[in-house]
């Protein structure tokens, strides 16, 4: 059971959209906190869209997720798991980025997530655009190549953009495969659609030895059989779950950068995180959500319902 | 068949961004009109959200609801039902509350509703939050308590908000329970979901036998099979049906004040009312369409498009 | 192939965001220019909305769907296809119409639709309101009437509007049969739903022939099945598939000016098109965007995907 | 003093966002009412734009500047005047366009306007595009040629569009001045601005003895001056106001299609009305407020604002 | 100077875009915290709007004005004033109000506010409606009836609402001058206009001794000339300033529930307060800002640029 | 007199909403165009946003401004200059930027401009955000340092930012200063507000000779004389203006990054442009033009009609 201290105040005692907006009403604890040593999960926000190719926006996603996140309340309704009581959840603030340099942003990431990694603290992160996943996983992999579960409607596998750029929001996975930091065949992404520059990208996960599952076949094996490949994929050993927002269909979540019709609707993008229970979750993140592409923050709310279900599942196991 | 004085204008001949909007082009009368006696429908409005614990807004529901309603034809493309030609349907207007005094409102909701009953028209409302419903229980459940079918996200069972505070949108339907308006066993609620505060609200229809179905269950038996566990539940005697308009995913119905993402599609949304033939339905709502959190106005026009299914379902019996 | 003069640039090469916007950033060209006469595939825009009986708005769909289609990648996700390599496509510009006169307008697209059909170029054309077709097929059935494969969810069969008025967005399969233009037993008019006038343009076309498929028949059979049968009905003769945007659910397509809550979900708006693959497609085109009641440029981004894949289809044979 | 009958409802006793929104909160009365014969002055609607050679809209006009006008209370701030018990004010409804007919909805508008001449019922008109104010001063020149107090940021004095097209939002005052409608003498055209084709309407103002206050000219001299010039033009015979919401700077009045940056701002917006005081206004129109350009109402709140000042300097002379 | 404590963070340092949102980037502080002794200026949200009788959404006033907040940097531009060097400034939260119960969270507030008076913290508030003042100066005027200067489009001086009810955001300073807590002729009213239901309002003004100063009078004398007259009539003695959002032109600050048009600009509305030096201010506040009828976020970008005004105002004595 | 090829079809001819959307419609050319040699003044859009500290989007302004800019006719309204056919006009497309590479943008765009400059094309540039003008002003002021009149709310003259960062849209003027492009002697900045972080940028503009024209000065003493002195300080020499859409009053146009409340209105935003006649304009540019922030597209609108305006003081010498 978790500290007290650690609880969100219900919405029946202070309504929901009153109080400084922390990430699920949780406390904000900084480094120097005497608490800061007690936390388990710790909520990050990384407002960085530097490497963002097409639309951006991202930056602004914590902050409104933080918004939005006040909506939510103790309890899990399909499960019964209450979170907040079961590990003490703090919010960790924003990780400062660096707008116009892409290379001291990574590395101002790293080094906070290298800082909760060594308290123990497992991190679930509100990005950001994709590329923030690869400095995060600099960080955690520091054992040995991690698993992950992968859901997108990208593969973000692509070796480089524009002539030779290397770190955009398109290649992560590949510099984290290329880096040592993910083990290719404990790799399933989930989602892939859309249409495509050309097959290189593919290439390199069958290479690789990556599982793809497009979405036609998602939709045709269905959320159950998906998943219980997904677990099997990655293993018991340690993994970590990245979630970009527009593996949803964009009318779910129109808030985001790049998106592509056609993908799954809101019930089973809560359903898939509801089957990752058992996985030794290191750490996940829900990336991608561009306040500016939707200011009635329905994707916001979304997004946050997400990261709910991936807190649970990170203690569920 | 009704009285032609009562027939809607058609679209072919008057187009239907035309006209003072009145609920589905239908004539408007006050309770001091020569015809009023001669209606058998009443469509009211019920512009008042004061019982709102999260965001306000459907104060303005009714206004929004009755300018899309002239988007509404008069023939029912699956069954051929005409309503307007089968009874005698009139916009009664809506009741003026008192923003600023919830009882004063409660009062002034089951007085009107209380003039209607006796006049013998059955009322099709347009809230108004939740709370609405209770004050046109008080009205209509005069001759012994009433079976229910509730859609919503949300049970609005629970005891109080706010340390005590008794009327909200959350509390109508306990209320109703405990004032004797609502027969327990033959209430049913349909599609819940969403973080939970705790157990309490399904404890107390657990205590109760009100029996609830969460979206899980909803998705997995499907429209036709959970629809006749409802007719079933509600049996043949007089019952009330009360929509919420966050039971249908906020995707589909953003203008809402408390979503909860991950429910049905507006297709479901429109055949769970389509399998309430049959029944004794004594009055209808559709309420928390709040269009501040929509001017797209697309809520609003599912929300009209409810409507007319729920008045077919008033007539099918 | 396709002459390497036709290939749109990459956005690994320009970003998405940049350029002056053609269709899917292929090269424009009007019928003054050297290559015009290599075009096989021609993309037109026809920004006309006089045919409108409610809300206004498409004559802004070209341009917005323009926009969009800088979105769209050189490479079918699901089959490979590289469309752009395999015929020489290009972006024709807009017919230019006159937004106070209907007849002048309708002259002036038959005229541009007749330079096409005579230089062998096939059309893909992005609309406009559904009158557009009518005009269009009257450049392209010269050589005796064509089947049909229409994505709707009104039959846009009727006689007349508002006392008499014959040429509007609700007549122009009506004319296209009367003018021997469509051949009614090859039609099929898929997705219809909606409260109705009467059964008028139902009557019509049980008298004529057309096959209609209601939405509750589409969702009961599936896509798979009901194409099969769409496919059977056209044959293998020359057709003409025509494509609203309110085929779609709003939800999915809110920027359209007649929408029908309860429609298809974007990855079906997909698949549909899919399934054309083997007809001898003469023409396609999406028409009723509207970008007025969808700022946010979802339904023009759906709108564009659709047009991808029915570039495809007609490539597919 | 007015009739109580034709008294608007308070919004100290009913909310301003409650009741079936009719102009200004007055009684809607159609010619058959028994009451008709006793209105003095009638607000109508004119939901058209088939005139409109640019952005669509108008046709949704007066249905939002209803919503809006129920924010409208019985008093004029600067001056006290109350219209609405100075003389019987009514809502008299809209006319019936044909969207797809402009000759046909001319003659529409001219037969509901000749019908309020006769009963003596002076207009005061919510557009709908410019043209509209041709056929109501059809019906209303019957007399001999009208004044003009026009407030625009367009002439629209141009010959034709397209090739030849007599009838569009940009020619109705040429029209009216060769129709013998107006005395060009006496017509004053204030706020005039952006780009120009040519100097073709200009000319034909020199040529007429039409005066045109250029925006220049407006803010240099100020409000009180220019407005002195336009009383002395007109003079004390019968004249028309008509106001175009284009006039007003588009950050003030965004909900229109051919704007122009540059404009008065809102006080001057209202101070323009309150020095027509002393005019022999036999009509008066608010045109070009288009709702799908500002869907957050403003425009439609500041032309209902507008229409509030001009009733009250019809009834001020 | 102030303590480094209390310093906000640097957009040079931490982008405007990241951290969790407090006002102006201040610490946040509750009443339990060691440093709250210390707090010389508090910055105070009250998240409450249930004495609206127009359209709701103040309640979201708070969390939306600390977003926009994050904007505001160090100095004034004009006069040099570092306002969180020339004293402790910080964010103590909202009071948690009872949305449900008038009563209730008018006690709450004067209880907040009374713990900061006996603390010796100056508030500076974010509203919440206008009748938010009300409590608050029950909190503060405990040594006798305070002056007022109050910018405002409305006198909020109304008698009652509905049929008698007191406590509405149209009653607040009728109910003040009653209770004591301001003294009427140290009470200016600058910039009211709209239309009027009657003259109640102003007769109690005038009756009791109040400065109103209309739009009109405003425009034509000059915001220097008015403030000076301003300052004159509330002397030396201790004051309250009051800043309705709806003082400002509703082009500039469409965020709010009932909107008068014809009034100031943005420079205007800083220029007013700019005037206010040299008073002795004992708290201050914004209110009426309401984030649903803005969702630009310009409203509460201005409003905090109003804030951060008011807060030199208080400090510039 | 121009060459016909360069004349922009009128919207008499061609509706303004159709066609592929150039700048001003005019002809669209690349440098391997036959008529490339023959461009006098070229448009091109810079869509770029890297160098952004705070709110991104203006990646996007280009094609925004191409789309509103087929709103502007041939003529200027106040002294009927008709810049088309006063010099070869045409667009230029866009300098594809690499988004997440700083320094290979800037080389990018310094040889697309050094291009221009060599072939005499003086340049006319829609951004992107303020660090554009820094690359554009390396390729143009190869003949010795320029003047310049920089229209803005901030002095962009920063050192750098985030801890030595030294190439963001806060540093260009700075970095062009040092670099010998700029003569500080001969530069004006007209319009500086908002808070400020510190003192150090008017530091370094004081210490070189840079004139600060603050927004209150400029208000004080009105366009016309700030005006006279902004082309004295500029003198005959060759000057380059920078207009930063931030200038403007966020009301008047709120899609741009970092707004500042309090500046001018539409009017004054044209007319500091008419008061730049007779300067020897070498290039001039309109930036920070972010659509994210402003979907109604009134932003871009007010944004091409200060490019028409720049245009034809390019051309007035």
């Amino acid at each position: 059971m978790s500290d007290p201290f650690f609880h969100p105040v219900s919405g029946f005692d202070l309504p929901r959209f009153a109080g400084v907006p922390t990430f699920m009403r949780l406390p904000h604890l900084t480094s120097d906190h005497p608490r800061f040593k007690d936390v388990q999960i710790g909520l990050v926000g990384v407002p960085w869209d530097s490497g963002t190719t097409n639309r951006p926006g991202p930056r602004h996603g914590p902050r409104q997720l933080r918004d939005a996140s006040t909506m939510i309340r103790a309890q899990h309704a399909a499960n019964g798991m209450r979170p907040f009581e079961a590990a003490n959840c703090a919010d960790l603030g924003d990780v400062g980025p660096n707008p116009a340099d892409i290379p001291d942003s990574m590395a101002r990431i790293t080094a906070f997530y290298t800082q909760l990694r060594q308290a123990g603290i497992r991190p679930l992160t509100a990005g950001g655009d994709h590329l923030t996943s690869l400095p995060v996983l600099r960080a955690l992999a520091k054992d040995g190549p991690l698993g992950m579960v992968h859901f997108d409607s990208h593969t973000d596998l692509f070796h480089s953009y524009f002539g030779g750029t290397m770190y955009t929001h398109g290649t992560p996975f590949r510099r984290a495969v290329e880096e040592g930091l993910l083990d290719p065949k404990r790799v399933i992404q989930i989602g892939i659609r859309g249409t495509m520059y050309d097959s290189e990208d593919r290439d390199f996960a069958a290479a690789n030895g990556i599982r793809i599952v497009p979405i036609e076949e998602f939709f045709a094996r269905g959320v159950a059989e998906v998943m219980e490949e997904a677990r099997a994929t990655v293993g018991s050993a340690p993994c970590y779950v990245s979630y970009d927002i527009d593996f949803v269909d964009p009318t779910f979540a129109p808030g985001t950068g790049t998106p592509e019709v056609g993908g799954p609707n809101s019930y089973q993008a809560l359903q898939v995180c509801r089957e990752l229970e058992g996985l030794d979750i290191v750490g996940a993140d829900l990336v991608e959500v561009s306040p500016p592409f939707d200011q009635s923050g329905g994707t916001a709310f979304l997004g946050v319902s997400i990261m709910f279900e991936l807190l649970c599942a990170m203690l569920a196991k």
